[in-house]
């Protein structure tokens, strides 16, 4: 099919509505080289300003799904399902819930991208785990999924890869917060990684891409409209970003966290979470018959350490040292504490989360560049949640800092970002809607 | 001055007008290469939806005027004038009015570019006289004008360098035909070239960049309401291109017809145009009380033949065979001639004047791409005129045709854009509006 980029383009700067045919040819083309970037550009402009209909959106996350590799999880029995998140601070959610659901019989086959973020993605956080490796190929993967119920691996680079072309170039022409080009984006990948079942967990708040729960809302009910309309079963919960999910921020203090919740020692809100995305997915397999049924189910497999033994499965099976799950003492430490203490009494009404991840990204726990490399020991472990009454030189958090963190830096921007008055805030659901 | 280019091409995004600091650093970035062309597509993008104030698109024009070389002509005596065409078939206005009005004593001090067009552009035409040269360094350039009264070279490369990375980014991203880019294009230019006056040749109908008499008017009262703030005289004319203007279409041929109305021989539409395109700039310069006073000026200077005097100084000047102006069988022939006639009765009712530029191109008249080699010989002298009453087996045009001309291809392309019907066409104005 021979069209030319600009009467796509054309087409589009006068908003008019893409046929399926020119979209697969724009989406073909940025990964033949036959559209170039700068050609590219100026159509992803031209959608954040024009928009894209339903029937556009899906054309282009079905091409786009379908630019590499697909991956066919057919000769895996049973449901596979997935899970993704639109990226939060202390959002450690995978690694409780992925082991919680595979030992409720639901397999959980999942691809991780590295990205950007402030602190490392689902991969880095496992590559603290000593000996892990997130690197297998497509039958390795199937056949641990087989026996273990769970994988979490990083993405080969032939999965979806216009959507990395598109992302880089979105990323440097002020074209990220684009929602037909978000969804796609995500969903793409979903696809390619062939899971029947996607539960999708969109954030709202000071730490999300979308800042108001208007926008979350509706990033998450398109992703769930597209998605179904391809055939895959989504649903998405909006949860609160207002203060990091958890209170372990960076790479191996989230392993640490999410074991103390598969171990049954730590409760809260990075649970409350975990628990309900991984309930929906078992409700969307089947393998429940209500989100409350399935949280049940899913403590019940904290209770009886089944949740913990799978994931020390799954860590031995790439590679890992699965004793880190009895003994967290064996993941990487940060060689220094810097403690921030509250300087008055009060209440703690605002955190600037996005701030609260930035300052862990100072300390080394998250990249600037896609070449920067990670300290996985670093991050910080906040004491103090949205609400709490503290009292002059209580402990608001501790900083754990390595020799490469910009220590002073995060810990003023650390500093600046709890806010402590005079009246307590009117407390926020957790769990702010559900879209099916 | 280190601006984000994200953050200028979100300001557009959204609508918002860009300061003159913002644009300055995404035109300086263009250039040094600190705003990617990708980035610069975007943006052109989002000017092309979201529109440009007049504010910004001065500044966009100035910022590319001076993105390299600009003329400094003050220490050229008198008042120094400059011409520009948007292009159209058969309009060798430049050649004519250039002798003619230095012969009236106001500097024409003229830079042009190749570019591409259904011929080759005006340093193309002047190449087909033997010998001639267009390049000249800036102090032999305005030595010429001081001594000869006007000059004709190509731009430099650094002339306005901000304007030849946007124009290809735009030809390969469906944006070229949006005013405030289409105006800070050709203004740039103007402006760097460092003339007093200049005069503009807007085209309207099927031979023009804007096919409608709205679109073209609009484009001229910006270009002058653009110019005018920029602090030099501009007017422009709004002509027809509903058919060739001369009748002689092709390099070397319109040397011919330029040498035939400076020698009084040839009189027509082509002279008109370019009388009071000269007119205006008499007047502009205040050489002339009034247009109409122009016009019997220019007149006297083709009858007493010191324009074409002039013009033989001009070609001298540059290196070229004056010879040419009293004999043009010294201009390049091309080896055959192929007649088209007409093969029936009738009125020339329309002229796809853009085909017929499209006809010249395949006989090698014009370039397709910049690397194309024109044969400065070939085109296609018109005997035919709208409205004009044909019998069957008239002559319509006489095809002149070169070695590696496309004969079969121009022919049959140049017999489909003329159409002939029975009832004679209502006349058109060749000048279709004023603004200054």
């Amino acid at each position: 099919m021979n069209i030319n980029p600009c009467d796509i383009i054309r087409k589009k700067r006068f908003g008019g509505e893409l046929s399926e045919v020119e979209i697969r040819a724009f989406v073909d083309g940025i990964v033949d080289g036959s559209f170039a970037d700068y050609q590219a550009s100026a159509l992803l402009m031209a959608i954040c300003i024009n928009g894209m209909t339903d029937r556009e959106t899906l054309a282009l996350t079905l091409a786009m799904a379908k630019s590499g590799d697909t991956l066919d999880l057919s000769d895996v029995a049973g449901v596979k399902a997935d899970k993704h998140s639109t990226g939060g601070v202390g959002d450690t959610t995978s690694l409780i819930l992925v082991p919680l659901v595979a030992a409720c019989g639901v397999k959980m086959a999942k691809m991780s991208g590295r990205g950007l973020g402030f602190t490392g993605g689902t991969l880095d956080k496992l590559e603290a785990i000593p000996g892990l490796s997130i690197s297998k190929d497509t039958d390795a993967f199937k056949q641990q999924v087989r026996q273990v119920g769970c994988a979490i691996i990083g993405q080969t680079a032939q999965l979806a890869p216009a959507d990395k072309v598109l992302y880089a170039l979105r990323d440097v022409t002020g074209t990220v917060d684009c929602l037909p080009l978000v969804v796609s984006s995500i969903l793409s990948k979903k696809l390619a990684a062939g899971c029947d079942v996607v539960v999708l967990d969109v954030k709202t708040g000071s730490g999300a891409i979308m800042d108001t729960p208007e926008k979350s809302r509706k990033l998450a009910e398109m992703m769930v409209r597209i998605g179904n309309l391809s055939g895959k079963r989504f649903s998405a919960l909006l949860t609160d970003m207002d203060q990091p999910l958890g209170n372990y921020i960076g790479n191996a203090l989230e392993v640490e966290e999410a074991i103390d919740v598969l171990a049954g020692r730590t409760q809260g809100d990075l649970k409350t979470v975990a628990l309900t995305l991984g309930a929906h997915i078992l409700r969307n397999a089947g393998a429940a018959d209500s989100v409350e049924a399935g949280i049940a189910m899913l403590e019940e497999k904290i209770k009886s350490g089944e949740g913990l033994k799978v994931f020390g499965d799954m860590i031995e099976a790439q590679g890992g040292d699965r004793r880190v799950t009895e003994d967290t003492g064996l993941l990487p430490k940060a060689p220094r504490r810097v403690e921030l203490r509250a300087d008055r009494a009060g209440y703690v009404t605002r955190m600037h989360t996005s701030d609260i991840g930035e300052a862990a990204k100072l300390l080394g726990a998250g990249r600037e560049r896609k070449t920067d490399e990670l300290d996985l020991s670093v991050g910080i472990v906040m004491n103090a949640r949205l609400g709490d009454a503290v009292k002059k030189g209580d402990l608001l958090a501790t900083l754990h800092v390595g020799d490469r963190s910009d220590r002073i830096g995060a810990y003023n921007l650390l500093k600046k970002s709890i806010d402590i008055g005079d009246e307590r805030p009117a407390p926020k659901p957790l769990i702010q809607g559900v879209v099916e």
